[in-house]
């Protein structure tokens, strides 16, 4: 079996992601960091997300980029927007997709793996830089250089991006056909203790929209 | 003062860095990782070289890469090589330029800086896959467009690397004119507990010979 590093946050997205790539036949080594994010609840969802599927390995790598700020999904004193705004979200957070790509590049290096997925979409995250087309097609162009192996192997380094022409609601179709068990996911900037969804923040509103819109029920505890 | 993140390891091309980019009038903001590399000594050095040069800012990264394994610098269980060796070599970390680079890119970002300065070098490390002028170049293309900088302003973001065509007795000339104390600096890749380098690895025979070549006193202390 091929060996592929899969991006998985604890979020719907990743979660569809990783079941795709097991239906693609890849052993799946499930890659998840411990950023400073607000809340843990994310890394819990991961290792569920990750346990539901029978991945081959899951590793949880502490990256501290909280320590440079710049992100309300990492510095606590921005608050997380309730309402839509327009241009770039302060949930951005700096360089984040390119930092996650590159450790993945490496621990693929290591492992011999060719393929990484990352659940980015440029549908409902238009304002991020780095869910975008383009910015996936120069990361690949980099993957393909920047590594012992690229020099050595003809074989291409691919990054796939399986929900990156997706809305909300066709995620949810691709994953409820694949299996996925949405409730395990959590998506919500800012849960409360009880792990409990706001319904309030992007994350939420796009979320329980694609639910909505799909006509099946949304499995999100809210508050 | 125009903002500038400097990846300073504690070697001594990374020290000549940090001062060439000093000297070219940028506010410094230096940026070393504990990556899991076999010695203290090496960030102890980039402490040492950072006051030395008055940079305005120093951040050491916790940087969890030696999990991956795959290097003879984040495992110790693979010995590091005492002769010259075909091919890429043993010390090279999977993805570790393109790591170091993407937090250099989060944190150029939140800081305002749109320059990164990198010590590679493409004589004496022409092994290395990212140390090579394609994979700079390359990098400097993803660096803008991944982020919400590259997307609201049309300043470019510039990856320096100013020694990737000299040859070490050519860094070590250059340092010297602009003042870099090489006595701060260790290359070693397995000094003894004192600090002494063994003179041995590849990084002691390169930066010895340089040394040499240029026919000023080496003030590095080997066992």
């Amino acid at each position: 079996m091929k060996r592929a590093v899969i991006l998985v946050s604890g979020g719907l997205d990743s979660a569809t992601v990783l079941w795709q790539a097991k239906a693609l036949g890849f052993s799946c080594f499930a890659l998840s960091f411990d950023y400073g994010q607000r809340h843990r609840l994310e890394l819990e969802a991961a290792t569920k997300v990750v346990e539901s599927a029978g991945a081959d390995e899951h590793r949880i790598l502490k990256l501290d980029i909280s320590a440079f700020g710049g992100s309300a999904l990492t510095d606590i004193s921005i608050p997380v927007p309730e309402e839509e705004q327009d241009g770039i979200p302060v949930t951005y957070v700096p360089a984040r997709n390119t930092i996650f790509l590159s450790m993945a590049l490496a621990w693929s290096e290591v492992i011999g793996a060719k393929d990484i997925f990352i659940g980015v979409n440029a549908v409902d995250y238009s304002g991020y830089p780095d869910c975008r087309p383009e910015f996936v097609s120069s990361f690949e162009k980099l993957a393909n250089i920047a590594t012992k192996t690229s020099m050595e192997s003809d074989d291409l380094i691919r990054i796939h991006t399986p929900l990156i022409d997706l809305g909300k609601s066709e995620i949810i179709q691709l994953g409820t056909k694949l299996g996925v068990n949405y409730s395990l996911t959590i998506s919500c900037y800012q849960p409360d203790v009880d792990g409990k969804s706001c319904g309030k923040c992007d994350s939420c509103r796009i979320r329980s929209k694609g639910f909505y819109d799909l006509g099946i029920p949304d499995p999100t505890i809210y508050v």
